[in-house]
This record gives structure tokens, sequence and C-alpha cells, in this order.
């Protein structure tokens, strides 16, 4: 294969934007494409057990490592990983999905052929996709590379999901390669771009503040602007919080830093710096219900300077035309309001130390137990369950990572994205604490995380069922149990070789911290660890939520 | 809950129509409309480990027994589902999935709540579903009873699914309870129809006919018509084959039964009939690629009448205005065209005892024991991979029946629709027949087939990897291994007790003999076979098949 096809020249693209491993499934309508994968030496492809997991796992890998690409195939195999995709639009995470469909030759005659519902019409899955708000493109011969520069660019920029669909003529259609070359050029970073206007507006209208607070959301991590609003709290002395939805966007440790706010339903200490600040910028993020304890946040559009990616607002004005996103914040990251503001004091959060005892293990101790084993060198990825509302409470040390799906909140998320992360960058431990009710929907693909050796951290919180689903309606329904699996066999019977894993049960206090102890030194083995609790043992905030759902839902 | 409601109502007509086990995955938007199936007594709730199984699940159930219902929560869990529905659109299985979704108020105001984008847009969803030509209703509190009936009634008519979004506000919303005892009536069959002069078109079409042939689809089975085309076949002599599509709509078994057609890669003997025939009689079919050996059929437009549920033709000109599929077929079952035709001369197949020697198994012998293996009592569930294309081409016992995909051919599918049909159906056994790369897709619910007992006979062909794709592209590539499951320990890691599961691994023919004599006698166990085959050994027509494939997608 010397000579430079399409194929190629995507696979070129995606590279330099980063993605070294290719994620997906394979099927009859993408194999040839898959061809140029592994026959490259720079890239590597990693079949995922289902489709789904494909998409999970490439939007655990796209926050880890900025950027990430799964492949399927037509019809079936898309369908399967739309909700993935659609989440990664929700979340607004950069991935790409290349879709590989059937002819131009055969979408043209209308053929009756498979993964079609045999009425020759070829549409129907784009159409879909669309109406999800995702980016959609088919490549057709004469305009391959500029669609190819074009979606890719979008997004490089927007950070946002795109949906590629490759019909199977054009996959070894040949190029110039001197195209090759060129590619470094189309996709560096865009030019420098005046924001004074937009800059200026929004220090006017801080000027008279006397208690401004600053709430980051998760934009502030996909566009990696964490170091400039620390730059910007720091210079101008205003708090900072983040949501649940973006949390760890921004250092938690530094100096200015409160707490992450959720609402009414924080810590009082944390809500008094939203609920009594004059101004609110609020930075990439929204304001759902799952990061508000419900909506409960005490301020409206007349105090909000609302600066995100698609648009800004100064008190339900836009901004001016000059505005830029990224941009904006770089500048304000150096700029002095002058506003004179006393240093933020912040509160100091439970300092006591943790000492663990032989007590059964409570949902409250394995919070502040998995505080202390996320250090620098580690992601957390919480599932929307238990995990997400007691973990997203606890201040996360400098360096760490924290993804989890608030917004779009799918169960089963949590376990592809954590061996996502981990594929895309070995340096660093990813960590899952998911429940036992959410694992159940992906877990095939321990077989491909032990195939590639991968290494995770696996808390799997063994309460008895959906608690999250408990706590918000029918507690004792037999809807919220799940069929009980042995979680010292699955590694076994997804293809473990027992030197590359081990398996620990806990179920006090003092053995949640042995089995992390054993679990930091078995750095080179997936450590799977089983942590029982009670069936209605849930965090605070998320019996808080749970009592706002339901109300919501009458 | 002594008031009658939405749900109750809605409930009642769903149990009327066949369903006594409800599907599906809990959310925080469908939990109190769950509380209406679990209090009932004539209902049960049966929760799968995610929603792309249960939409399987549910295509399987129904195929058994008619009809089949699941509930899955807005956003995340419908389109974790919605491979699995539009499958039951392309393969016409009538399937019901209600998804419970945010109150009126909230949509209303365009909350951002979570499993939304957060944009204020609540009606992506359906519009998704729509594209997919798949018939969608939001109920809303004035038209629901209306709503419920007619969504009902299309299912019932049709064989199309549906897809019906209850909004929570409208779960409790109070009904006349008087509504109850007219369900019966509203879903009563539809009155006698005249189709006097369709028959009589028909009748005259075949007038002249020497040597027509009626070649079987899947409408046929839906519809249950396979009694209708048999008589009719054997008051005129004319002889019957069948597609892969619809393998075993009509008794395989009768006299003019021909075998199962697939183009030109069919046995000559039985294409001859085909390629033969002055006229094709189709009858609620698609020629599809994957059941016409690629479109190999040689026969056209001028040749045929083609009689399905959505329309029919004569020699392309279409029927009458009185058309009706069923009344028409059921018409013509006791129609006497005085064609005086001879006696259908079925060959005779392959009539030599299958006999089992100590040699490696190949899927040729695992093919033919199969055959034997699956007698009146069972229903086999072949995956779209080797199973399918081996199996489909052995002639079933009468009053077995064969269930796969051809169409749609969504890997995965198989083992949820095997559990569906054992649910649906204790007093048949289902057999599942799949490949180890498939079973991965959707193998987790072996845990709800644990916890609920069932009984299937599942065979799992170990030949690494995807030896289906291999065979169209890519024989010896990476992207076609999978990994390497231990599948002894499958049912013990999902939960399984050691008296309810039995595991056989076979290699030789002999053992595979053995092990389904063992299969039968253990009918109150699951029985899990693994059946080792060579990574290279494919159905002589998936060879054939996976040439034209891979030619098309040049």
């Amino acid at each position: 294969m010397t000579e430079y096809t399409i194929s190629d020249y995507l696979l070129d693209v995606i590279k330099a934007l980063g993605a070294d491993e290719i994620l997906g499934v394979p099927g009859d309508y993408n194999l040839q494409f898959l061809d140029h994968i592994t026959h490259r030496d720079d890239m590597k492809w990693v079949g995922n057990a289902n489709e789904l997991n494909a998409s999970y796992m490439a939007d655990g890998y796209a926050r880890e490592k900025g950027f990430a690409t799964f492949v399927t195939t037509f019809g079936v195999g898309e369908l399967s990983a739309i909700n993935g995709l659609a989440g990664s639009v929700a979340e607004h995470v950069p991935v790409l999905e290349i879709v590989g469909a059937p002819t131009n030759d055969v979408q043209n005659a209308g053929k009756l052929v498979h993964h079609t519902f045999g009425d020759s019409n070829f549409d129907r899955f784009i159409q879909a996709h669309e109406a999800l708000g995702i980016k959609t493109t088919v490549l057709d011969a004469k305009h391959a590379i500029d669609q190819i520069d074009e979606t890719l660019a979008y997004i490089h920029t927007t950070k946002q999901p795109a949906y590629l669909v490759l019909p199977s003529d054009l996959v070894n259609a040949l190029v110039n390669p001197a195209l090759q070359g060129g590619i470094a050029n189309r996709i560096a970073a865009k030019q420098e771009q005046n924001v004074d206007q937009s800059v200026a507006a929004i220090s006017a209208a801080l000027a008279d503040s006397k208690s401004p607070v600053i709430v980051v959301g998760h934009e502030v991590d996909r566009f990696s602007l964490g170091q400039a609003v620390k730059d910007f709290s720091l210079k101008n002395n205003i708090p900072v919080v983040d949501l649940g939805l973006g949390k760890g966007a921004v250092d938690e440790s530094f100096a200015n830093f409160v707490g992450t706010y959720n609402g009414t339903i924080s810590d009082e200490e944390i809500n008094q710096f939203v609920s009594g600040a004059d101004t609110v910028l609020v930075l990439g993020a929204k304001l759902t219900d799952s990061v508000t304890g419900g909506f409960t946040q005490e301020f409206d559009d007349s105090q909000v300077i609302n600066l995100f990616a698609a648009a800004g607002s100064i008190y339900g004005q836009s901004l001016p035309a000059d505005y830029d996103f990224v941009a904006t914040l770089q500048q304000l990251a150096s700029t002095d309001l002058n506003l004179k503001l006393a240093n933020v004091q912040a509160p100091a959060g439970d300092i006591t130390a943790l000492k663990a005892t032989d007590k059964a293990l409570t949902q409250a101790f394995y919070d502040r137990a998995l505080q202390e084993f996320i250090t620098a060198d580690k992601t957390l990825v919480a599932e929307q369950g238990t995990s997400f509302f007691g973990l997203a409470s606890q201040n996360l040390a400098s360096g760490a990572k924290f993804f989890g799906q608030p917004l779009w909140g799918s169960i089963g998320y949590a376990f592809p994205a954590t061996i996502g992360a981990q594929l895309a960058n070995p340096s660093r431990r990813a960590v899952l604490s998911t429940g036992e009710g959410s694992l159940q929907l992906t877990i095939q693909d321990f077989g491909l995380a032990l195939k590639e050796r991968l290494t995770p951290v696996l808390f799997i919180i063994e309460n008895t069922g959906y608690t999250v689903e408990r706590v918000i309606h029918g507690m004792d329904e037999p809807y919220n149990d799940v069929p009980k699996y042995r979680y010292n066999k699955i590694a076994e019977a997804f293809g473990g070789q027992a030197d590359q894993y081990d398996f620990i049960e806990v179920s006090t206090e003092q053995e949640l911290m042995d089995a992390m102890q054993k679990a930091d030194q078995e750095s080179d083995k997936m450590v799977i660890i089983q942590a029982n609790m009670a069936m209605k043992d849930a965090p605070a905030q998320l019996i808080e939520t749970g009592i706002r759902f339901e109300a919501q839902n009458h």
C-alpha cells in the first residue's frame, strides 16, 4: 500500500490531532478502511466489544487526550453508538465517528442491502444524527479532502463531536500525496483574535462589583482554560467555584478555590459565596438540574456575566461582536480589574485526618477515602449514581482529574470511559467508581481492557441494585434490583490471566484503606475492588437531589 | 392504588395483546410507571442489563408470542435501544417501546434537565425515531386514551413497532375505569374484507402459467399466513420456497416445499424451481442481498406477482383497490386456479443418516447436527454470522421455528432474542446458535437469564473471532480478532447457581452429538455448549456471499 488514498489522508489528519489508537467495531462496510489503520506503524486499532462501549470509551479517551476517533459500520453499528455520541455533544467532548457505508453505486441504485430498512432510503441514519444536533458529513469523491479538513477543523475549534460517512468505494480512492505535508499548517491554532471590546465590556460590568464569584463549567476544561481562569481569579481576588459538570476544570487546590457548587444543597460555606455574590461570572457552564441541586441557584440574569463557547452575555445583553470564548478568557487572565477586593477566605473543608476503623463501610467514608486516593497522577471517572453525587463534592488534589457525565447521565458510561482514559494516557492511573447496577450495562469491555493489559483501578460499589434510583423513587421496588454478578470471577471469565489483575472485596473502612494501598503498589495490574455497602446508603447530596427530582416529576 | 389511571389502561391494552412480561431498564423518568407493572398480579417486570438488550429481547419475545413491550427512560435509554427498535421495523416485528419522559411542565419551560442536551429542545429524540420510519406518539392529557388505542391498533394490524412517549405527569392521571371493559372489542380482529377483485386478477395472471413458484418471506410469518400459503400450494400443485428472511414462515416439511432459496448460490435443485419458473409469486418478502446470494435471483418484474402487507402488484402493475394482504392470501388458500399442474417433485435433500465420528468438528457437520436437534418443540435463533448462513439452508422440522435477522443483520441480536423467545413461551425450548464474536456485544443478559431461571440451549461457536467478516474481507487481519472469553466461567460470573446450568465444551463430531443429547435431558437447565471450530471454517453459502459483498464494495 504505497499509494496515498483518502483513507490515508483522513488517518494522517486524525493522527495530527492526537489520536494514536482508533476504537470501534468491524463491519462489512468498514473492513477495507480498517486495513489502512492496521497497516500503519504509528497507529493501533483497538476493537471494542460493541459500539456503545466504543463511543463511551472514545469520550473518555478524548477527555484525557483532547481528541478521539472510533469507527462503526452503517446502520446497525452507528445506531448502537448514537447514545454515546449524543452524550459527547451534550457534554461537549471532541470525538469523531467514522461510519463505513455502502458504495455510492449501491446507494444510488437503491439496492435492498443489509443494514438498511430494505426501503432504498440511505439517508435515514444521517437524518437521525442531525436531529440530535450532531454535525454530519457524507464524503463524496470530488470534495473529500475539503470535507475532511472542514470536519476535523470543526472538532478542533469547537471541541464538539462530528460524524463522517465514508462510502466504501472512496476508501481506496487516490489523492495527491503532497497533501500530507500540509496537514500541520491546516490544523494549526487559529490566529490571535482581538477581543478588546468584549474584555472592556466585561471589565466595565464588573467595575462596581463588591462580591463577585466565578462559576466554572465543563467548557473551561475542554478548551484548556483552567490556568486562564486561575490567573484571572488571582489577579483580582475573585473566588471560584466549579460545577459537577466541569469539576476539576480549574485547579481545586488553589487559594481562591471555594468548592464544588451544587445550588442550595452545597455545603453552606460554599453556597454563601454564590448566594452572597452581587455578580456571578458563569464561565463555560450549563446550570443543569443535576449540578444545581435541582435548579436551586439563587441568582438570575440581571446578575450574571455568562461566557461560553457559543455566545456570551452580560446581564442578559449580548457581548460585542468581537467576542470569542477562548481569546476573551485568555485576555482576562492578565486583566487587572482594579476591584480592590480583599483576599479570598476559602473554606478549609474537612481537614480532620481520615481514620479508618473496622466498622462497616459507608458511602460517606468511601467518598472521603477516594478523595485521598485520587492523587495528582490519577484520573477519577465517577458514574452518575451514588458515585458522582458523593464524589463531586470532595475537593480534588492539584493535577488530579475528574470525569463525570451529570448532564447526559447515561448509566454504564463510566467503565468504558475509564478504560478509554487509561488507554489514552498510560502515565496516569485511571480510577473508576461505579455501582454494580450501572456496570452491568457495559461490562463486556473487561475483555478488551484485559487483552490490552490496561491497568486501571476499578471500584465497584455493591449495594444491591440501583441505589440512585431507589433514592428518587421506589426504594424497595423490584425494578431497582439487579442480578447479582460474581465480581471475583469477572476478570477470569473475560479472559484475564491471573498475573494481570487483582480482585479485592472490602466491607469495612480498614479493608478499603488496605485495598487502596495495595492498588497503588500494584500499578502494573488491573485492580478490581468490590466495595460492599448497605442498599440504602446514599450520599447526602443525592438524597436532597432525589427529593427534588421526585417533586419535579409530579 | 385502586384508582384507574392512564398507566393502568395502557397496561390493560398491552396485556390484552398478549404481553405478560414487560422488559426494559428503569430510569428516573419511568420509575412511577413501573410501579403500575410491579403492583399488578397478572404482569411481571423483567429488567434487562441494558436497553439495547431489552429491544432485542423484545423482538425475540414478539416473534415467539406475537407482541412485546419494553420500557426505557428519556434520551439516554431510548437512544441505547434505537438500533434494536429500528431492527424490528426492518424485519417487521410488532414491538411497543414506552419511553418515560419529563413532565409537560418541565418540557414547556425548556428546563436544562439531565438526559437532554441542555438546549431546551425536547423534540430531538422523537425526530430521530421518525427519521428511521418508526411510528411515534407523545401522549397528551386530553387525547391519551385515543392515542393509546391508535398506537396499539397500529401495531396489531400492521405488525410493525411503535414508540410511545409517556410524560411523567400523565402516569397517574385518572381515567374512567369503564374503559377497561371495552378493550377486548377495540382490539378485536378487523372485519372480513371482500378481495374478490384482487383474487380474480391474481387468478387471471396465473391462468396460463406452466411452472409457477411461490417465494415466501417474513411477512407470512408475522401475519400467521403459513397455513394459507400451504393450502394454496397444495390445492394448485405450486412448489414453495422460502427465503432466509422468513425462513419457517411456511411448514418446511410439507410435500410441496422445495427448500430455502438463496439466489444462484442455492443448491442447484432448489434454484431450478425458481430459475425455471415462468411466474414467481413473491409473498410477504423482500429480496435483499443476504437472502438472494447477493441479488442473483434471475427473474424480473415481468414475471412477478408481488403480494406484501403494504401493497401488491402483478407484473409491475398495481392490484385492484380492494387488495388486502391478509384477506387476499386467506381467500387464495381455498382458490382452485385450475392449472392442471403435475404434483410437485420436491428434492429429497440430504437423507443420509448423520454419522458422528471422532473427527474435529466442522461447520458443515454442526449445521446438519443442529438440523436434527431442532425438533418441533424448539425455536432456533441463528446469529447473522456463520450460524445463519449455515443453518438457513437446512430444512426445518414441522413445528420448529427459526429466527434470524438477515436484513438488519445486527450482530449481538441473537442471544437476547433467544432469551426473549424462551421467556415468551416456556413450553418451547429456545436454542441459540451464535459465534463468540457476536455474543460479546450483548453478553450481560446472562445475568437476567439466570436470575429468571430460563432454560435455553446456547451454542457458542468458538472460531477465534469474526469469521463472517474474515470471509468478506481481512481473513488474517487483527480487527477480526476478539478477546478470548472463558465461556465455562460466564454463567458463574453472571451469578448462576451450579444446579441451574451446565457447560459443555465440544471439539469433535461425537462430542457435539453427546452434548445435544445431554441438553435434551437437562430440559430444566440452561445448557451452554461451546463448539470449537477452525478459524477459517465457514459455510459454503457464506463464502459465496462474501465474495459477492466484497465485489460490491469496490
